[in-house]
């Protein structure tokens, strides 16, 4: 008789956003008349650039004749994606990454969640606290938590590094060692994010201890100070210790046309075996490659055209964050992130829960955000907006909250 | 200090299809002006059909509006497509699978790589011998197989069923009794099938023994007798014992365009879980949905337009398959498949191991097939070729392998 996944069952409710998305259902099902505001879910709401729609159609054509037809793609991704990334977001800011270390992908989500299965079972994760709640999810299901208590939502053997205003937003090392540190700067859920001294010192700390980070630079596109670093390797000893995760959703609105890469140095091993070899071989059995048409979209990402298209793009998405920010400090609402990244994270009013707050903006208001309960237990009382609806949006969901 | 998952540290050599990959490629670099022709990977070469490359032109273009822009996919796939296949591929069959019970993915390889997740590690899984070599090295990384033995290349805890010209090609019920069953028809490696009754008995024996079937059903477009069932729910009882991947990549061309999907009937349970429940939770906490324009891509396949043009590019394949077949028997090849499956397997000649009949066929005749021993023991001694290459080189290889 065969049995289930028992790892699976111990998973609390469903994933975050799934829930969300069923209650914004629910309450626009009720309310047919309502027009709900959604700055909830990190999706994005500008098309895609125009570069990058010219590429999708050339490569297209591309398709539709023998001649220029294009099938299973290389285990690793196109060799032509993985030089431009390997220039542009590496060479070009003097980190030292070669193009056959970058393995191309469908998106940041699923590399995040599938990165943990290389490492053996019995290794310890360490997770800023609050957090982007695949890396614990995935942890679950493969059995590397312990027991969920569900008072203080927490599992027995995850090492919680708590974020909150008494610290910046930016965890301290943790005194339990762990085997593998999750890092995300700029930070999903707190918008927040540290300098390239602060990441030297986790550098230096794995490197010490035989760690690995995790770091998931998904919205380094939206850094607008210069002492915070845009990879993990500009911090020397990194390409013994990090993987990088990194995704097109975000900076050039890819969250429907779905692309990523991965970054594993070959410097990082575990006595002999490279982790390299070990993700090269996931990639190769249980991986078939992203679309050629998108690979291609994703290399128009980094042509010239394409380049400043997105960075007006950003731009745009930049000024609704500074909107959100200043207007709700100007209602009086304790906010921060939104400098270097698209969300803006707020103390809820009146020590309200907060889901207290997510059902009174979705019922109240018609807007909708994200709890930030929902990205661990040190998120409880705060909650996250994004910097994703169009400037319009923007400006109307911050009318109704005023008006609460 | 972290460790990485040992079971990956077993798996014997590289992807199959990866080793194949590098001979190729050495061999090339070693005789630049040879021209190999390739009838290995099952990799097609016919150009998308004119319907699809209409739909995906036309959902880029929606992409390049705001108005009709399109950011994260629901979980399971966008309506109209789940739609279109639970008519086409099962209402008009006469099979009962309703639209939510249907999960798009970037295709079979993928979900039959992650399918096993949602399993117990403690579960015992059958496999045909020979099998495409996914299902046994997924199984592996999850630490579900045992030791190996490198001399009879076999696995302690993985129950083999061995398919050969004895049985026509057909596995015969297990001795031992298995948790999860995967079988294949049309089947990939030997291109063999069986017909309804007869898979009727193997959902009435899993439903006996408690067993899930995972039925990969990617060559379905291939068949062309009557009395081969297209779909495992075809068979009474299949909704509480099986679950079917099945594969844009093969009826339409999506090698390289990426699109899939998998069937878990809600009625398939373990006590009151559903599996269903299961695979949504780590659809959505592990994948993020495959691209829009693809998904658009998908529904043109079943259109009028699309059925037609692409009934006609499985046609042109399976031209290729008869005249493989048929050739390679007129020079005394003993042959099988080719008839409901774009894969013919043959029996190397004189004795050679499978691997010998690769390297004289790539180094002799500049022809590369797959040696049936990579698919498994029983393999050993037998050839595959495909019928996915153009017409042309298909028979220009068949010329080569004459003048051996």
């Amino acid at each position: 008789m065969f049995k289930v996944n028992d790892n699976y069952l111990k998973l609390p409710g469903s994933y975050l956003f799934s829930t969300i998305g069923r209650k914004v259902r629910e309450y626009q099902e009720a309310n047919p008349e309502k027009k709900v505001i959604s700055l909830g879910i990190g999706d994005v709401t500008q098309p895609l650039a125009p570069a990058i729609i010219e590429a999708l159609h050339s490569a297209v054509d591309e398709m539709a004749h023998a001649e220029t037809f294009h099938g299973y793609a290389p285990d690793l991704g196109y060799e032509f994606l993985r030089s431009a990334i390997a220039k542009h977001d590496y060479a070009d800011r003097g980190c030292m990454i070669a193009a056959d270390e970058i393995f191309v992908s469908d998106g940041a989500k699923c590399d995040s969640g599938n990165i943990q299965e290389i490492f053996s079972v019995d290794n310890k994760i360490a997770v800023c606290d609050p957090v982007y709640p695949v890396y614990v999810d995935t942890n679950v299901m493969a059995g590397r938590t312990g027991t969920y208590d569900p008072k203080t939502e927490v599992w027995s053997d995850v090492i919680y590094m708590p974020c909150t205003a008494e610290n910046n937003f930016a965890p301290e090392l943790p005194k339990e060692t762990p085997d593998l540190i999750y890092l995300c700067f700029p930070n999903n859920p707190t918008g927040s994010t540290i300098t390239k001294d602060q990441l030297q010192v986790w550098v230096d700390y794995a490197n010490k201890v035989g760690a690995v980070i995790i770091y998931d630079a998904a919205y380094e596109a939206y850094i607008s100070e210069s002492n915070v670093p845009h990879s993990i390797y500009e911090c020397e000893g990194a390409r013994t210790c990090a993987i990088e995760l990194k995704s097109f959703s975000k900076n050039a609105g890819f969250t429907g046309t779905r692309l990523g890469y991965t970054v594993i140095p070959k410097d990082l091993k575990s006595g002999d075996v490279m982790l390299h070899s070990l993700w090269a071989r996931r990639h190769g059995t249980k991986y078939n490659g992203a679309p050629y048409i998108v690979q291609k979209a994703g290399e128009a990402v980094y042509s010239e055209e394409g380049k400043k298209q997105l960075a007006e793009q950003v731009g745009y998405y930049m000024r609704n964050a500074k909107t959100i920010k200043d207007s709700l400090a100007s209602m009086g609402y304790t906010v921060s992130g939104g400098v270097n990244a698209p969300y803006i994270w707020l103390k809820t009013p009146a020590g309200m829960t907060s889901w207290q707050f997510f059902d009174l903006l979705l019922e109240k208001a018609n807007v909708v955000g994200t709890p930030g309960s929902g990205f661990g237990p040190s998120g409880e009382g705060y909650f996250r907006l994004t910097a994703f609806g169009t400037y319009e949006n923007t400006l109307a969901a911050l009318e109704r909250i005023r008006g609460l």
